[in-house]
Order: C-alpha cells, then structure tokens, then sequence
C-alpha cells in the first residue's frame, strides 16, 4: 500500500485538523460550526451527537467517560463496561481493568452502528482518551476499520505516547502487521492554555514531510462550555485555531480530510 | 389514607412547585440552582444528571426524546422503546403505539434504580411529556411508585390533560382505586411565553383550598438554553419564578415538598 503516494502527498507535508469529542456538548458543537474546519469525531452516547452530521465527520469511540458530569453511558448492556452507576469507567486504568474484550467490541460495533443508522457518512474512527489501546481492543479496533473499509485513527510512533510498558510491545507488533494508514501526532493537550497558540505554531513550523493528525478540543466558553473541567484548554484551542500566525503555518500544509484517506485506503481494503 | 390531613394540609393551600427535566441540559440545572426552590425531577438518560443530587427530587420517567437535538437513548435494550436510530420515540404517539408494556416497565424500573445508585434520595416519580399515561403503563407507573414506596405525580383530576378519549375511562378508574396522593395541577406549558408571569399570579390567586403540583420548565437563556426549540418559554418560566409578584402569590401557600409526601405516605405503604 502506497496510500500517501496515490493521494499525491509524497515528499510533502500533510495535515489533518482534527477535532475530538464532537456531540458532547452544545459548546463543542458551537466551536466546531465557527471554526470551519471540516474534520472532526462524533461521540455516539452523548446527547448532541445529532446536531452535527455534515462533515468530515468519524466516530469517536467512547469507553470512558472521565468527569462528574456531564456523563456518559453505554449503547450496549455489557456489564463489564459501566461502574456500579452504570456509567462508563471515569479513568483509563479502571476500563482496562474491567473491560471484556467481547462486551467492548461489541459496543463499538454499536457507535459505529448508530453513527451509520444516524444518516453520518463516517469517513474514520479514532478513540476516546485512547482506551482501546489495550492490545487485545487496539486489535478489535484496527478490524472493525478493516470490516467498514474505513481508516482509524493510529499514530506512526507510540514513543510520545504514556502507555503502560507492558501494553507497548504487543501495540508495536500491531502497528507493524495492519494494513492501515498511520500518522504523525500533533498533540497539545497537555501544553498550558496561555501557551498554546504559540506552541502550535512552533510545533507546525518545525515539521518536516510527512501526514499528520492535530489533535484538537476546541469548545467555546459559554457557561455550558465552562462547566467542563478542562474548558480552559478547550478555549485555547478555539482561540488557537482562529489565530491569524496559526492559520498562517497550517496553510503552508496540504490541509488533508478522512475522506480523502478513506476514498485511498478502499482501493487497498 | 388521610396524608393531607396527617401533614395538616386540611382547609389549606398547599403546592409544590416542580422543575421537570433536570439533568438534560446546563442550563436547565442552572436554573434549578439559582432559584432555590427545592422540588424537581431528574432524567436519568441525560448527561448532566449527576450535576443535581440535593433537593428535593425525583425521578422524572423518561420514555420519549422529543427535539432533534439533544436527544436521549434508554437505558436498557428494549427494541420497542427507540426509532430506528437507536433513540427514544420523539412523539406520544409514536411512543404509544410501538412500546411494549414490559419492555417500558423495565426501562422504568432501570431508571429508578440508576437514581439510586447514583445516590438520589428519590423523594418521588413522575413522567416526561406524560408518556406514561398509557393505561397500561400508568398501571405500572402507579405499581412502581407503590412497590418503591413513592409518591407518584397524578392528577386530582384528567378533565385538564389532553388525553385521548380511549385512554380516559381506564385511567379514571386506575385513579379512583390507587391510594396514592392525587394533585391539583398548576401547568402553564402551553401559556405564551410573553404572558406566563400574569397568568401564575392570576391563576395562584384564584386557587382554593388543596394540594397543587407546580409544573415549570426553567431554563436560562445561554446558548446551550437556547439551542432547545422551546426556550423562550422556560426563560420565561425562570423569570416568572424569580418576580416578585409571583413570590408573594407563592408565599401564601403552604410550600410542600415530595419528601413531606414521601414520608407522610410511608406510615400507609
């Protein structure tokens, strides 16, 4: 397979800006209309999910959900998913623990089914705070793309990732056997919200030739949005990605979408 | 069962002022938290129902999503209780003509019970839209409500509600023979946004002596407020809640809550 090739992007630098957590709220819906950037992942269980359809939209597969509120439940009734509550487990450690892999595929057959059933024209997946990077989910994920012939979310180097050690080997094997696109990762979650409209161009200017996933959660800061424990970080990427120096380096970039590497990859799968 | 008269209610006015749909939306906790009143019900299909646990509150049975966004799933697999996207019927009708009686008990119970494990003090039940006033699931409402040994919102009286006349004769003698509390209903859903305060202080003023049930609908006005069609009318319920005028028609009721009910009711069931 030579995906980046076909597309024409050989030697070049390549990006897709790609927004997570879409449905969840009205604020990230709100962002994600006023940016205009197409792409960006639906998570199926939260209740905003069918405001947003038009896009270069995927699915954001949920089996975690991390705060208080606003919370999130399970399509499926596998009783390995949910906490005593019957929410989803808060942190990515308890999912990992608890999860049967059967209950867990079987839910994201599910999202991606309801994605379907919603009229979405899914062009990937990806995943919620990465928890299907338990090595047996990380293999009923990378199946499922194969199954709907569509491209997931998976990075080119999990050196920058905080994987357990003991996950790595087993997700290296994977990464190297399946026929699937991977990706540079632009990721500033962690970079300090006052720093991170600087930290994006950096980060974009000093990349060389190559296709690459930015990682974005942008929301805007109504007091919906700020309820959200992260929302400073979640205002930064919406003030980021509006900012004229941060537009200016992702221009220099073929600006890439899912449907783009999907319309590629299903000449392959 | 004399509750009124044990909670020495006998010859007074007494009303219970109840905000539906808690847990739905931001903005509609937020308004439950500025106005201070105690007395709600929480949708637990809803994502922001871990937000409200103090109070004076119930569980408000869900078995309809009426907006295209947000949009609520059940909570358990009943096939007969979601359109084909996986969602809760958006009508009465719909929802009538398709739920299979024991899978919209279970669903029921589910709720309830997802309260309690959420750590609500249920202080009662009730239902969105009034789903639950097809007979036969009226029989199981009332059941649950016994069963759980709650209070359940009924009406004194049906000649108010717009009920389908096939339905009224079954639930005119389901409520003759239950012995739960019945109420007088205070709803003004339907009354222009731009009238809704004169028309409480109008029609608090003209009640005579008995027991009232309150519905309102607050909202406040952010934008994740006013992103559901019917807005206007919750902004218009919270400032109505928050006028003077209709503080003091309010004041002169005896201001009872479901726990009062609860309480006084569990010395008969």
């Amino acid at each position: 397979m030579d995906l980046w090739r076909d597309l024409g992007l050989a030697g070049k630098r390549a990006i897709i800006v790609h927004q997570d957590d879409l449905g969840y709220t009205e604020a990230q819906n709100r962002a994600y209309l006023s940016l205009g950037l197409p792409t960006g992942s639906v998570m199926m269980p939260a209740q905003w999910a069918p405001q947003i359809r038009q896009g270069d939209l995927g699915v954001h597969l949920t089996l975690t959900s991390e705060w208080e509120h606003p919370r999130l439940r399970p399509l499926t009734g596998g009783a390995s998913l949910r906490d005593p509550a019957g929410y989803f487990w808060p942190t990515l450690e308890a999912a990992w623990q608890h999860m049967a892999a059967d209950e867990a595929r079987l839910e994201m057959r599910a999202q991606i089914e309801a994605a379907l059933q919603m009229g979405l024209d899914i062009t990937h997946i990806d995943t919620h705070m990465g928890t299907v990077m338990r090595p047996d989910l990380a293999q009923a994920y990378t199946q499922l793309a194969l199954e709907y012939r569509l491209p997931a979310f998976l990075p080119a180097d999990l050196s920058h990732t905080n994987l357990p050690d003991f996950f790595r080997a087993a997700l290296e094997e994977l990464l190297s056997q399946v026929s699937l696109p991977k990706f540079g990762v632009v990721d500033g979650y962690f970079v300090p919200h006052t720093e991170r409209t600087a930290w994006y161009v950096d980060t974009l200017s000093e990349l060389g030739p190559g296709v690459y996933h930015l990682i974005h959660h942008a929301a805007v800061p109504t007091p919906e949005g700020q309820a959200l424990p992260d929302w400073e970080g979640r205002r930064a990427d919406l003030e980021a990605l509006q900012d004229p120096a941060v537009r200016r380096v992702l221009s220099e970039f073929t600006l890439l979408t899912y449907r783009d590497v999907r319309d590629g990859l299903r000449r392959y799968v």
